[in-house]
């Protein structure tokens, strides 16, 4: 039987069950934030009883609602209403912050009923727009979702890029609960308990707003229903609430955030005792599964050759073609731009497939978050912008690989080759950011086949998956029938008498071949490799390199620290014996100049690098 | 005789004059965005004419008023206004885009009269935020702000996380001009011409709004003269343009933005033909100069080591008390904090020096604009956030190196040894996001006395310098007058029978002191160093270790990419004799768990450390 309808008197009863369940989980763990989770009882008990739809056997039941927890830090609320739904036991719920539980300190999706991670501020309602959108465009199943946010977090600015883009999609699957309990981590926050300052706000976007007093629980229960039937507008319920509430020691104190009660004891005794409240939460109705088995022939895109007088491609434009392919075969690829399409070639994209292509405007933390949401409903995102422009998502990235989702990201206009924009446009750190994510993969292709084949093997990766791709045109190095494992290269070039090897990835490849034709009329000879994944790497053919020819040259078009220099390195990181090393790479600071200035500028052009070779030659460097 | 008042005849012939300046410079370079440009055209001669107060021949004059181009891409507006006011030649203004030019696609500091780099969006109101409160709360000088913003780029949170920090500080010295001209990079945007859309948002959160038409030259003046009249609340110009406006063949059409246009010639003419109009910038009034010179005596604070029974000290903590420190005895230094300054200790300057500390509550891109722009004012900011949390920030950490900025940046609660908050609270990629950092200074202390000297001597570098504290206490290792000079390191263990070197810093220097004693125990002798300054990094140290020693083990609470293991891999880049190199660095997601249980998890304990070696010994990989 459902408990849809439980009386003011049990909600109450069942809030204070949480709030007992939140000291208690945080006492015994002796950190954690009680007081976060004490204001947002009622709340959280309102909504698990009557208004939540989700079947806690089936956590990845299509019709289930999405809960999302942006206050990640009140996870004791949110183990504490899994205990209240038998989905946990009251034994696991004490193991709370121990090592080796699934209840961390912040939520994690190790819990199979949490979407995404939380604890980052601000992010909840980003990645609850995605999976709103996901109902709403993709999916069309009729499920809630449902963001339970902290009144500090408002102030993040990827909150009122997600209020805006929720208002303008008109998602009324979407709910914003805001738990406006006046103290933040250090003191009062900027608007207090005036509800009416983010209502304002709220409304100018186009939200809808409720007011209520988030402790009575029929109040909340009927702003819930409010929002329910609220048709074409996001809803959100602001909510009065007193941090620490219903203990007198800590009730709306400053200096007690992120802290057990000083006496847990006398907190449960003031809180009524422990409870042991079952919750029957409603299930959803049936709805059909996603993505059966994508299905469907991929014809990727094959370009000619320049030994077969094939013209020269961009990566960039070899990424849109291949993405376009691949949206062809399967129907859970999704593409995101942020307001850039026409330039990262995300926009081809759009014109075959115009209902799984998500326009996300100038606002990179919503792009990735939306590509995060969609992951959680079973998509396939490529999020796509300029590589520079991803730094403005670095959290949001961080956080998706902790809330182990899959997902593609592309960075185009890559390096100093981009020529005249100048530096704020050029990606320069990108793969030191993207390598340095959890379980990433990390690809830079040189040529339109290769980028072609890697767009289409990525989308079955696991985790955190970056292709950066470049802006002006290139030769086509390798055949349309080439494959290209991840984790593995390619040794572009080979002798006996190497002398060195170069390594370079993407814009370089070209350059590093063509000093090497130089270095060769000159009678030295080097070995080239093309390290098109940076992540993982060939440590196996950069083990044969060094062993054979001695010293290993990277040739990249980033910032010496953290790109491929760092790779290479890395694969010698296990204590075997490491060659001679050497780092070309862009050190000084660009300005506008046309990219093949720009590449002798930095000293990674064909010219540089043979320069620099013949140097190690002359001082003996290498043999 | 200073030109304000022009009349609209003349207003209207300026604006004509940037226009085909702005197309005449775009066809001199082959690109850049002359239809962006131009939909400014009357919106920049008016303020250039009648109300910036500014004095081209002394940049650094204190009273003049700040001009910040948000919309960096509209470049050609801001040179022709330069050639305008006499500050260019016209010879200049078409060398822009070329190699060695100061006219760079986007604007930077090359040029004497830009603060920052502008051209990744949604970054000009931010910073101008940071300039209007020193003008408000450090300066007390009466100069303007004035951000000329695209309307594209109001999607980005960063400009909301503005918004509202303006609106609360009642900066009425700060006026936001909005270029509405419809047209995004890609297409339209999402409001379109609606200018109220924009208004009513602006509104909810406190702004003074004013509607205009962009291309009525009185009208706009109005509009200026009521922003500047306007007390204690901003001002928000929105004003409705036309992209291209005055050539019929780009005018308000898609597809035309990022280029010059197809037939210069017709459209100069179009556009009445090349003018020369000066306008005399009306200069400002006598302002006192900023920090004459920073005075006083500073006493940091001093630490008893544990070898003289000192108490345990978090470097967070250390940190904290000398930067109360540092503000007693220098006026310059400003902190901003991101609602975490109980946990990061910058509160402990706020109660020293109340009036240079900073709220910028939880909108960490705020946090580091508004350094940003109290370093223009020449402020010394030390902006501190948990390291994790910094990440939110990388774009505008990037764009701050473009911008030639000075600025302290202090991420807490480094790595897994802040316990059982979990992965979303750690930083894990704060290492590699600074080093990748053009010019940044990257220092990661391991005990308070270190820290507190870190402290005072990055206020005088150049450049972005980046300091990681700890959250737990540990030994205070190095005597008070023991000196940490950047660049350098500190040789804890040394002895002629060293096998290898362990190279740590920050929380893993006592792990690998403490593993060298159970090494010692066992017969095997290790070097280890402290290597406190990870960019620029002690290289020669390091060679010598490699060399005497043949083998660097780097033990780090950092994920393995772009930190510890990779700044000690940089330094033998240069093609010399590479020793055997192992990384010890956090692998594997971490849960929640107690500090020690993490750094044993993540193999980077004393234990653990002592035990790789002991393998690598065994194994002979060692001598």
């Amino acid at each position: 039987m459902p408990t849809e309808g439980l009386t003011a008197a049990e909600l109450a009863e069942l809030a204070q069950q949480l709030r007992v369940d939140s000291v208690r989980a945080t006492d015994a763990a002796g950190s954690g934030h009680a007081t976060s989770s004490m204001s947002a009882a009622e709340l959280g008990a309102v909504l698990l009883a009557n208004h939540l739809r989700y079947d806690f056997e089936r956590p990845d039941h299509p019709g289930n609602d999405h809960l999302i927890l942006s206050k990640g830090h009140a996870s004791p609320l949110l183990y504490a209403m899994y205990r209240a739904a038998g989905a946990i036991t009251d034994e696991e719920l004490l193991t709370f912050r121990r090592q080796g539980s699934r209840l961390e300190g912040h939520p994690t999706p190790r819990l199979p009923w949490v979407d995404v991670a939380t604890g980052s501020l601000g992010q909840g309602l980003p990645v609850g727009v995605g999976v709103a959108l996901s109902g709403k465009r993709l999916d069309r199943v009729p499920y809630r979702v449902w963001v339970i946010s902290g009144d500090s977090e408002m102030a993040e600015g990827s909150v009122w890029e997600a209020v805006e883009h929720a208002a303008v999609e008109q998602l009324d699957n979407l709910t914003l609960i805001v738990d406006v309990n006046r103290l933040g981590q250090r003191g009062p926050t900027r608007h207090g308990r005036d509800l009416d300052a983010y209502a304002r706000r709220l409304k100018a976007f186009g939200w809808h707003t409720i007011e209520v007093d988030g402790h009575d629980a029929q109040a909340v229960d009927r702003a819930y229903e409010e929002a329910r039937s609220t048709l074409r507008q996001p809803t959100a319920i602001l909510a009065s609430t007193v941090k620490g509430k219903g203990v007198e020691a800590v009730a709306d104190q400053e200096g007690k955030h992120g802290k057990p009660l000083p006496d847990a004891t006398e907190a449960i005794a003031e809180l009524g005792g422990v409870r042991a409240i079952h919750v029957d939460v409603a299930k959803p109705a049936a709805a059909r599964t996603l993505h059966a088995v994508p299905s469907g022939h991929l014809t990727l895109p094959r370009f000619e050759t320049a030994a077969d007088n094939g013209d020269q491609v961009a990566t960039r434009d070899a990424f849109g073609q291949a993405l376009t392919a691949l949206g062809s075969a399967r129907s859970d690829v999704v593409v995101l731009d942020g307001e850039v399409g026409d330039s990262t070639r995300a926009e081809y994209f759009a014109k075959e497939h115009p209902d799984r292509y998500f326009e996300c405007y100038i606002a990179e933390q919503l792009l990735v978050a939306a590509g995060v949401g969609m992951q959680v409903r079973g998509h396939v995102p490529y999020v796509a912008t300029f590589a520079a422009f991803l730094t403005r998502a670095h959290d949001f990235l961080r956080m998706a690989a902790i809330s182990r989702a899959d997902l593609n990201v592309i960075g185009s206009h890559a390096g100093v080759a981009i020529g005249e924009d100048g530096p704020s446009q050029m990606g320069l750190e990108d793969l030191a950011m993207m390598r340095a994510v959890h379980g990433s993969t990390v690809l830079c292709p040189c040529d339109a086949n290769q980028t072609a084949r890697l767009v289409a093997t990525m989308a079955d990766l696991k985790g955190i998956r970056y292709l950066r791709t470049g802006r002006g045109k290139s030769e086509v190095i390798y055949g349309p029938d080439e494959e290209f494992p991840v984790g593995g290269s390619k040794v572009l070039r080979r002798g006996e008498q190497d002398r060195l090897t170069l390594v370079a990835a993407g814009t370089t490849v070209p350059e590093a071949l063509e000093a090497a034709r130089l270095l060769a009329a000159d009678g030295i000879d080097v070995r080239v490799i093309d390290l098109y994944s940076v992540k993982p790497v060939d440590a196996r053919t950069l083990w044969a390199a060094a062993e054979e020819t001695g010293c290993l040259v990277t040739v990249e078009d980033h910032h010496p620290e953290g790109g491929l220099g760092d790779a290479v390195a890395e694969a010698f990181a296990d204590g075997r014996p490491t060659p001679r090393l050497v780092r070309l790479a862009v050190s000084s600071m660009p300005g506008s100049a046309t990219p093949d200035e720009q590449l002798y500028g930095a000293g990674i052009d064909a010219e540089s690098v043979a320069t620099a070779v013949r140097l190690l030659v002359e001082k003996a460097v290498v043999r």
